[in-house]
């Protein structure tokens, strides 16, 4: 099942999408909700963010390409993390499907995507165990992480290096019906594939991070964990198109514009 | 004025603190808030965290003193970051004054406090200035930003040596009326004072701090700013209590308790 968060007189709504229409209605679905009594057409509605967590977490050095390429390009030996050290994003940063990622005057041309799957958490829980974490996920959606390459290495934090306004696109809706194994990562810039890969093939997997997580946090009802990304990408500018497909989940799709 | 958050009639509710009791309301004071017909007596009242913010900022290393300690007991040359590169901490952390702070079981003996000013911000706000920054904040709190040394040493991230489950007291209050330079804060551990610091002799002032962050963020209303501490603390252990008072804005008092 797809859940879509949208606008509906000018509130978050989340509806069920299904052949091109939303079935809108009351509530939060991990909570409760109720179908109202109308469809909308997709194409007619503003899609927000499908979450607003109370916290956005996001795994960092999680793909072995990734960790080796980063290091490469640093000079410095590979260091696969020893232990899930979740790191944390900012919701400022956050934008939906179809709206423009806004890349700062200031930055430098290092702008880049960071195609994830994100875990949408659906019950509260603490002290997780490999066998019960997966009851705990509500869904998947597809996050960009952008990143601004420059900032990322130079500041004492990964503050506007990842969460500068708009840097954090997500969506564009939540699937609850996944096959993790199944899933292949896709990125088109302007059309034309850029990276594919296994989207489960973490160096820390899904379930591993949720029970290490939650030794020490609660996680709560609409947290979502960032799993991080496979392998180095190529710089975005303004006017370029970042497509992130997840097969079985969806299309995150985000214009680049550069701020004049 | 001091807004208290609080529960009434089991939902989190703000209300005016005065002479010994609450004003209770409904809204939020930062939109708009009405009061009721009724008052509390404070100490009846169950407090909840004086806010949950869409985002969690922390300032590190924002003391001279206490990136010099850091510094000396790591055996490292003392560096003063260059410029104000905020961090973050977690929701799941929080709590109120007088809820404990639980150590868990395999954490080290190494628990300390650090007793920080919180800056709740106002009105939305991006590009602020020297001179306008004031205006967009609402008022200040205090926060404890409970640390597990080792933890902080070796993990890659924070992310459990400071935003595990009650690590992140806050509270009582908010104080509206503050004159920054005149701030006072003082810690007991069980009655015994331990340090004493003048709140606003930061690295990087509350204004440069939010100047430097909205040039690349958008602050919302009710996000915080925990502006970091100064000194170095003892350890805190089960059966402790740890009191940090701000003179003018108030005493954030928590108990200490170790997981069996």
């Amino acid at each position: 099942m797809r859940w879509a968060r949208f606008e509906m007189h000018g509130k978050p709504t989340y509806g069920i999408v299904a052949g091109g229409a939303i079935q809108p209605g009351i509530g939060i679905p991990w909570e409760s909700w109720e179908a109202a009594d109308t469809k909308v057409p997709f194409t007619s509605v503003k899609l927000l963010p499908p979450v607003i967590p109370m916290t956005f977490y996001a795994m960092g050095l999680n793909y072995v390409e990734h960790v080796t390429l980063t290091a490469q390009r640093k000079g410095v030996p590979v260091n696969l993390p020893p232990k899930a050290d979740v790191g944390y994003r900012a919701i400022n940063a956050l934008i939906a499907h179809g709206e423009p990622i806004i890349i700062p005057k200031d930055a430098t041309e290092e702008v880049q995507y960071e195609a994830e799957i994100v875990v949408i958490i659906g019950k509260k829980a603490k002290h997780l165990t490999p066998k019960n974490a997966l009851d705990h996920v509500f869904g998947y959606t597809i996050g960009n992480d952008v990143s601004e390459r420059t900032w990322q290495a130079g500041d004492r934090t990964l503050w506007r290096a990842k969460n500068t306004d708009t840097f954090k696109p997500m969506g564009p809706w939540i699937e609850t019906d996944v096959d993790l194994d199944k899933l292949v990562t896709r990125v088109r810039m302007n059309g034309k594939e850029t990276i594919k890969f296994p989207t489960n093939n973490m160096h820390f997997g899904i379930v591993e991070c949720l029970v290490a997580m939650s030794c020490y946090l609660t996680l709560h009802p609409g947290d979502m964990v960032w799993m991080g990304t496979e392998g180095h990408a190529p710089n975005m500018k303004h006017g370029d198109t970042c497509e992130i497909e997840i097969e079985g989940i969806g299309t995150l799709s985000n214009p680049v514009l550069r701020e004049l």
